[in-house]
């Protein structure tokens, strides 16, 4: 498995702009959970930052109080695992402003890459992506809540990541589920 | 991957006994969302069914009263998809109650089968599992709340998975991560 790749790889929870059940574009709400699950697979998995994407200043402000309570305040001092993995998190409000960061931060090519549930145009396999990370450019993989990321943010990105396929059509997976599962495929260690 | 496999695989969230953070065994509580994200998970995989172990009457009365608005009330109207993924969910307040009810279903041989964060005795790799899962035996596979399954259990399995590996030392992925990730490696259709 990914044990040769150099890209740095980030990620990005989007919650704005996705889509609903309908189709609209919409801005979701940040759940606790996405913060804690996606933080502690994101550390398990060595990536090097968790992007938390939302527009809305009351969601920023509330996913700060979390994760000050767990990198500053008295949650981290009681828990040091959770500390390390909610001390990847940063908050932005679009996407613009992530690969601002990423940009800052690296001064390396930065290629955006979609996940999806349904099969998508563009479709990279998990052995193409692996190949691409053993490359030069870093990587930001790209997660939608809600019904998934909008068609504007599709058209954008350099390509879509498969879907996790399970065992017959039903693909329903909570998007803590689908993280784990494509930083797994993606960036396990192999034995 | 694991596509040939015709064993059926059945999973159990226990949540007692389990171990606390100084080792003592506890009973820990039912979450919402750990029957949602894994029963989505189960369901994505092709599980036969989704045990959730609890000796608590309260705890099993709010489990059944969640699983029955997803699957005979309303939310399951609303969210088909939804329904699919809960109809699994069998709750049950012991191991050895999981194990007669799998052995009222299927008449075949049983094997319990731990994960664990940790390595443990009689591990069991991926690689080897899979090709078991093509031979005669049934698979339940305990996934352990809080801080793991407890020792007696441990003793009790016929053999323990590997653990999820990521890229370095740091092992702290949520239950709902680990059995996703464990699904994934053991059940994924291969295209």
């Amino acid at each position: 498995m990914g044990e040769s790749y150099h890209s740095k790889i980030y990620i990005a929870l989007v919650h704005y702009p996705v889509l609903n059940k309908k189709g609209d574009v919409i801005c979701s709400a940040i759940t606790n959970l996405d913060l804690h699950d996606i933080a502690r697979a994101a550390r398990t998995f060595g990536v090097s930052a968790y992007y938390v994407v939302n527009p809305l200043k009351d969601q920023i402000d509330l996913a700060e109080k979390v994760v000050h309570h767990w990198t500053e305040g008295n949650g981290g001092k009681v828990n040091p695992a959770r500390r390390d993995a909610l001390s990847l998190i940063r908050i932005m409000s679009s996407i613009e402003d992530v690969i601002e960061d990423i940009g800052r931060e690296t001064g390396r090519p930065l290629q955006l890459i979609a996940t999806s549930a349904r099969h998508e145009t563009k479709t990279i396999r998990y052995s193409e992506m692996q190949k691409k990370m053993e490359g030069e450019n870093d990587y930001l993989l790209l997660f939608g809540t809600a019904w998934g990321l909008s068609g504007e943010i599709m058209n954008n990105v350099h390509g879509v990541l498969e879907p996790v396929n399970g065992k017959g059509e039903y693909n329903h997976l909570s998007v803590r589920s689908a993280v784990s599962i494509i930083l797994d495929r993606l960036m396990a260690r192999s034995e």
